[in-house]
Formats: C-alpha cells, structure tokens, sequence
C-alpha cells in the first residue's frame, strides 16, 4: 500500500470528489499514503487560493483536511482488516462532522504536508486527526469524523 | 446595508479571498447580506463541485460556512456600533475555528442557502451558528469563531 494512495482504489465512475477524485479534472486529486503510522498528503496551493495576498483561504484547509481524513479512514480500514486493498474491497468513509483550528496563518508559496493519524476507530466510525504544515510550521489542526459508507448510500440518498 | 453585501466593503486590493473576495476572479465571490436578525448567502455549486455523482463536496460547503461566518461577524460589528459601512470603518474577521456538522447529503442542482446568526459577542471575538439548506431542506449546520483582525495583522504575518 506504501507506493499506492488509498484514493487510486476509489472506483472510477464515482470518483469525483472535488477533494480527492481521480476522475475530477477540476479538482484536488489529493492522494493519501502511509508512512509508519501516518498518512501523509500533500498540496500545492495555486496563487488564487488565497485568504489575503500571500496567504491560504481557509476553506481550502478544511477540504484537504476533510478528504485527507476520510482517506485516512479507509486506508486504516484496509489496514485493520489485512484486505489485500483493491477497488473490490474498498470501504468507503464519509465525513459527518469536520472542526479545523487554525492556529498560524497559512503562506501559499509552499506544499502543504497533511498528517494523519487514527484517534478512535470502532466498527462503523473512525475519529481522525490531522495537521496541516508548511515550510514545516504547523499552521491548523482538525478532526474528521467519519463513517463507513452504507452499501446502498448512493442509491438511497 | 440591506442592499449591499459586506464584501462589497472589503478593500479590493486586499479582497483576495477564494471563498468571498470581490476581487478573486477564481473563486466564489459570496454575498452576504441581512434578512431580518439573520445573514443570507446563496451560491450555485458548479457541476464539478461533487463529492460523489449528484450531491456537494463538504470542503465547499465548510468553505461557504466560514466566509459566511466572518462576513456574518463584520456584518454585526457594523450593527453593533452603529457605524456607516464604508471600507474605511470596515474592521474584518478571521477564522479561528470552524466545525461542520454534515446532517444530509447536499444536492448539487439547487442554490444553496447558508443563514447566519450571532450566537456570542464580546469585544474581539464572535462565533457565528450558520445552516446550509437545498431545496429548502437543511443538510449542514456550522460554526465559526471569529476574531477581529488587528490592525497591523496582514504586515506582521
């Protein structure tokens, strides 16, 4: 799993999450890894994604929080449940509560390193924490909320 | 102020910001207005802002949330003080928290309604309670703390 982001097993048709969809063209396509008991992600910020000149809105911070998260999650599921990760054995999470303190403003000239970790995992919920870095100063903190995606969610909704 | 945003208030060299900016070609450009003790904002997702085939990514609607919050904050800080809105009276927010909870799926083919309230006013700090609705139906509840920025706070960052 370490050479392979949780995100590559999405299934294609319903990949399109602005966040961390492979199949959205207009989107993040944020990837989540492992490494040792983390997940990492990491983003480039563009020059429009600013709060004020030179600076990172914060709404963008929630989003990588917030798919970072949930990668995180299903990445911690495969890993927990020894299931050999593939598109087939995918569960998938999704976020129903999200918080982001954000501690130091944000400069937009650098990747952003996102670092998660579990805080709580139970059979249909997972709690995961997050920072958010740049130029290796923690700039926000956040907690994601997730849980496992029902089989019939899409159908249903 | 009934007919005018807040943001329109916001200085245009300055009024960079992805999520409520004026002078941000790229980004959402929300408004902010007063209906009655309560803010309104309403924005049309784009089709490309999905989370999954049909209904909103949350880093959006966290991202609507918190520019609908500090507009909120500036928005009561002109109340409160009786001052005459004008860029030069304007005193802006920033974000310190922000919590979402996502209680439904959000549809992606109608305008969303984000509504916001004072929950709490001290001298430099607000928190804004603000709903996100569809098709009249509620789908996220936020909150966002809010500090008035110093003076000198875009020189010192």
């Amino acid at each position: 799993m370490s050479q392979e982001a949780v995100q590559d097993y999405y299934p294609g048709d319903i990949a399109v999450c602005y966040g961390c969809g492979k199949s959205n063209r207009h989107g993040h396509q944020i990837k989540t890894y492992w490494e040792g008991d983390e997940t990492v992600s990491r983003f480039q910020p563009q020059p429009y994604h600013t709060a004020f000149p030179g600076y990172v809105y914060g709404g963008l911070i929630a989003s990588l929080i917030d798919c970072h998260g949930t990668g995180t999650a299903a990445s911690a599921n495969f890993r927990d449940t020894g299931m050999l990760p593939s598109s087939e054995s995918l569960e998938r999470y999704v976020t129903v509560s999200l918080h982001v303190d954000y501690v130091a403003p944000t400069p937009i000239n650098f990747v952003l390193e996102l670092r998660g970790r579990v805080k709580e995992s139970k059979e249909h919920k997972m709690v995961i924490s997050v920072t958010v870095s740049a130029d290796g100063k923690e700039t926000a903190r956040g907690e994601v909320v997730a849980l496992k995606m029902p089989e019939n969610f899409l159908s249903k909704k």
